[in-house]
């Protein structure tokens, strides 16, 4: 019997602030199984920072999402129906199905690859905490950043999924001696130093300008900051690299601040502090890791098991609705 | 006998260009030596680009140099007199002598340790290409660069003390594919080619505005850059940042362009890329690599004395008269 799904395409490449009408909803009918086929239906998709840069039509580490392609995300679903001789009814799984309801597939190989959810874990934590967000604060933090014991460490963008996974795993699994985190307003402020257990919060929000942001840096770092953790790029980079202590490690993981607008303003001034205190501003990225993503989803999801690392997730419902949230 | 002899001091931390009023000239007797001394009649004196940084009042990697200190500098010059059992008449010799005619020491360990220079070494060598700019080049392009063969290679600032070593160890040593330099003017430009052996210079100030720059360093690398040398930031540097493939290298070994102004302008826009294509951009200090500084001269004399390296002076007479050149 077929049924309707739903599913969105990316209608236009956004030009400044991605719009609803960036994007077009289509239903569309998926008939019986075939032998050897099995469908998902899709519980949660994720919403990625990444997909920021997937949209804007150029390829990057991977192919840019074409005008008509279905919106790439990964997504968690449940075999609800199968033909497939080693595929179960009721089996969840996490795969790269993109933005719709239901997902066909002939192969677990379909769709980058389609993994069982294992028993016990919960149906988020595959887009979350064990997703891309997870995974690249994981190896952004441990490859590049490679904190040490007793390290002062500033991570920008803290209370976000990537951040806020880099700042604990800093403060409460390698040692560091001081974690700042940087977030916008006081409540996101709070949950770093309450629930996620940082030392200290900057709001940014409440430094209006450069000067006074750095000088809130200095007092933050009194013995200078050995590792980085940038999500946002902007003042934060420019206060931070003023306090750069020899052979600090600075992370390029994002630059929120820059993404969502056609005039992203002047780059970090700052930069040239790198030629006095030497040490790598470096990027990554996450799939140069893939081999190694199944020791650091276990990690993660020991180290979230085991309190030393706390993440929040916010779901939304409503597949049809194109809000920003 | 006593006699007289001139130094320059710094008289104060210039704002902005330097001054010849930044700087004090002054006539000092130096007595007879006393038993273990001996003086040091100076012949040269080395200009170097990171005097820029000493003079500005802060503590780098090495102390600033103080309002009412001698000027410091490396110099070469030969022992005139000496009342030291181990030093003898005539023996040239290289220390951080500073700005001055005369130098008396106790020690071959005063001045920051004074050496002999090896005989058949050209007085000139140890203050320019066996000096801080040839060694910085060394260090900069081999530890942070890493250049391996088949590499593109861009060089600013490539007709300069550091970046024409760079350039010349990239291409004729290290067996880049394509190294490519950038010089203000056709005369340095000719140089690089003819000269240097580059395989194209990129006249900078034939190019006025920031997409000329970039087009021009797409078209002179189609196939992206793998190490980036740079010693001048500003446009070079973003139009760069544009080209960088996956893993390459960026070495931040000065910044010219913002040194000899207060107001430097904006920072590397185009950092994000390093979110994209994933290396370092990293600075280093070259004192750090002291303990190789005698392996690092006797490879750059074999590569000048082979021809693989050449290099040009720039030798100002008349001690006492403090004019840009």
């Amino acid at each position: 019997m077929s049924i309707e799904s739903r599913l969105w395409r990316l209608a236009a490449h956004p030009k400044g602030p991605v719009e609803p009408s960036d994007f077009s909803l289509e239903t569309v009918t998926i008939e019986d199984l075939d032998d050897g086929q099995f469908r998902v239906a899709i519980e949660y998709i994720a919403f990625e920072p990444a997909m920021r840069s997937w949209i804007m039509g150029r390829d990057t580490y991977v192919k840019g999402v074409q005008v008509g392609d279905v919106m790439r995300a990964l997504a968690v679903g449940v075999i609800e129906e199968s033909r497939h001789p080693e595929v179960e009814v009721g089996q969840r799984v996490v795969g790269n199905f993109g933005w719709r309801e239901h997902a066909v597939a002939s192969s677990m190989r379909d769709f980058g690859g389609i993994r069982a959810v294992p028993e016990g874990t919960p149906p988020t934590w595959p887009l979350s905490i064990l997703g891309i967000t997870g995974l690249t604060a994981y190896f952004g933090l441990l490859d590049i950043g490679q904190p040490k014991p007793g390290d002062a460490i500033l991570v920008s963008g803290a209370a976000g999924a990537t951040g806020s996974v880099a700042a604990q795993i800093a403060k409460h699994v390698k040692g560091a001696s001081r974690v700042v985190g940087v977030a916008g307003g006081p409540e996101k402020c709070a949950w770093l130093t309450e629930v996620a257990g940082l030392d200290a919060a900057i709001d940014y929000k409440a430094f209006t300008d450069q000067r006074a942001l750095t000088r809130e840096v200095f007092e933050q770092f009194p013995d200078g900051i050995d590792v980085f953790f940038d999500n946002v790029g902007g003042p934060i980079l420019d206060a931070a690299l003023a306090r750069i202590n020899n052979h600090a490690r600075i992370v390029v993981c994002g630059a929120i601040s820059r993404y969502d607008t056609a005039n992203p303003g002047p780059g970090p001034g700052n930069y040239t502090t790198l030629i006095l205190k030497p040490g790598p501003m470096e990027g990554f990225v996450g799939l140069d890791y893939a081999s190694r993503f199944g020791e650091a989803a276990r990690e993660l999801a020991d180290c979230r098991a085991d309190g030393k690392l706390t993440h929040a997730e916010d779901a939304q419902a409503e597949f049809a609705k194109a809000q920003a949230v």
